[in-house]
């Protein structure tokens, strides 16, 4: 078997048209035809799919209760574990300079390729959702059987903590700077630290948990951001 | 014709499940079955069909472009529009309090019928993306028909000025409240005020430009929520 046979026998699909998957697994730094046009569409398809497995699964649970579902199962740390789990690392095309680095380890890298591969394959097969369907139920079965309403979707608080250890930095600090408004309706203003960021970052809310999850949620963003900007 | 025969005749769908259309209306205020988890899965398949008419209408036109031109048609503002184009604030479920406080004129409440409305149609056909895909085409001719790469897309600021300004609000106030970092890696924060939160709300950025598109972000998600909670 050659790369992409391999590539197409851990995933569970044989592409008709091969130059969807070699572009799925072309990140930019490899050059055009890159796979960030099928990862926009991916994107789409895999948040259509997955939100409908849950409305089917979840007969009586509320639209927030979904929704966290969904982002916890979409995120960029599931999709890069599902990445690892086809060893998509192992068939990415990267430039000589993100081979170097390591690109092909990186989290937001893999999890693109994902999206691009889920988008390809929705090419590859007219459009149309069945097939993407059975493979997401396949690839997603696990996460899809223990998922609960209310548990699984972590905190920003969380997921910068993690996203931190992960990379062996400290941990973030956080500290209130200024609370306003009247007595029932309190502004806190908190501000978050981090090792790899420079820049101080504030996050508002009406209760210091609620600030420091808002600036939390800040990080991870500018975080997300620089990641991107890197590629 | 009956009220929802006249609201199917004007979407261009006729339910062979009724009772979707009906929840597909209902709003929350009104009671369960109310139409969020609908306003769950259409917005999923709205994003995808949108983001696919997208990929295929500009073959050459990079991710970037495709997202800001994807939110474009997706936001509330213009989802409202549609709804207006259906009448759908006559044919809306409302308890009595939402009626007396006009919320049939409400954007975000009529934005997320029309979701709840894709939604419904998706279910009702066997969630297939062709019929979805067919009227949305009708749905979004003119817009599909006029939209372009690097243009449509309304940045943060100039969105909340058209929305205090349609609220009849002054327009907003921002202040640079902070420069701090190095030379090469200054960070802006900017405050902004306005008239319907009581808090002052902050962004960050490495420019004041873009420390008050952040502020006029946050202020406009705080806006939107504070909108959703008086639901």
């Amino acid at each position: 078997m050659n790369q992409l046979e391999k590539y197409e026998d851990s995933i569970g699909y044989s592409f008709r048209d091969r130059s969807l998957l070699v572009r799925a697994l072309t990140h930019r730094s490899a050059g055009a035809p890159h796979n960030e046009r099928l990862e926009f569409l991916g994107d789409a398809v895999l948040e259509l799919v997955i939100s409908g497995f849950l409305f089917d699964r979840f007969g009586n649970v509320d639209e927030g209760d979904l929704s966290r579902m969904r982002s916890t199962l979409v995120r960029e740390t599931t999709l890069a574990e599902i990445a690892h789990s086809f060893s998509l690392g192992d068939y990415l095309n990267m430039g000589p300079g993100e081979q170097r680095s390591g690109g092909f380890r990186r989290d937001s890298i893999l999890a693109d390729a994902v999206e691009a591969t889920i988008g390809a394959i929705y090419l590859d097969t007219g459009e149309q959702l069945e097939t993407v369907r059975d493979l997401l139920g396949k690839w997603f079965s696990e996460r899809l059987k223990t998922i609960r309403p209310g548990i699984g979707q972590k905190d920003p608080k969380t997921r910068l903590q993690e996203y931190l250890q992960a990379r062996e930095f400290h941990v973030p600090v956080y500290a209130v700077v200024d609370v306003s408004g009247q007595q029932n309706s309190q502004v806190f203003k908190v501000s978050c630290s981090v090792e790899p960021l420079s820049q101080i970052v504030f996050g508002t809310g009406t209760s210091k948990r609620r600030a420091e999850q808002d600036a939390a949620e800040h990080v991870l963003e500018i975080l997300r951001k620089s990641n991107g900007n890197r590629k």
